[in-house]
């Protein structure tokens, strides 16, 4: 259930300092030490999971509530808050740096210093439709009945 | 339930085209028009609602757990795909664009165009401290008990 070389398992077990605004049976949510912004928080799961694949379902749909409801405090926490990004990374490719799951809730204002970039050229139809066949590949790799 | 100005409503209810990768009865997965990668989709309420101050709590667990298995189908797809980002824009200063919530769910891969700038100096623990205080004042104005 815990990694001992992890962090964030460690501040599950209280051996980490961390600033903690959230704790329940499955999950525990604490400022992030680089914050994008003031009150920039992490909502990770106790048990250590490194990514997606491994998270449990019902433990991540906890994750998921509790950044939704921290989402809408944020708003009325009197932080500067014009805006709200929940952010995941799975994976290094995708920008992970700790590998226990944790979703970013981030306080956002006109003008602050979180920039993404890309490139969004819009795809013609067909490419489109060409990717919808891979995922639903996927899905169906996946197995098992689609959740309810 | 939807808006008519609205375009994710108008794919909702079959007027608009999109390459569709899941439905089921609360929930749409489709194409971003504007991928950062092939495969980037996103994952919308059927019922109409703009952030996630208006998005039931329910519909938005249904949100999440679709997105979930569709970032794990995401590397099992055949599309490149050495991790993924889920992200969420709540507001213009979140870079929110279309005023129906939508999950991102983005596969990625070292060397995509893909990138997040900020500002990630730590911060001391008192300053964390006071966020995180501020963060729990607006949980307790959210009212009601928190999610089981």
């Amino acid at each position: 259930m815990t990694d001992d070389g992890c962090v964030f398992c460690s501040i599950v077990r209280g051996r980490t300092d961390a600033s903690v605004v959230h704790e329940d049976e499955s999950v525990l949510a604490f400022m992030d030490l680089r914050p994008v912004n003031p009150g920039h928080l992490l909502v990770v799961p106790k048990a250590h999971a490194s990514g997606l694949e491994d998270l449990q379902p019902d433990v991540g749909v906890q994750v998921w509530k509790v950044a939704h409801r921290l989402g809408r405090a944020m708003r009325r926490s009197g932080l500067r808050c014009e805006g709200v990004n929940l952010l995941l990374a799975d994976g290094e490719a995708a920008f992970q740096e700790v590998f226990h799951v944790h979703l970013h809730v981030i306080p956002r204002f006109a003008g602050d210093p979180f920039r993404i970039r890309s490139d969004w050229r819009v795809h013609q139809r067909e490419q489109l439709d060409v990717s919808a066949a891979a995922v639903r590949s996927g899905l169906a790799a996946l197995g098992g009945a689609p959740q309810a």
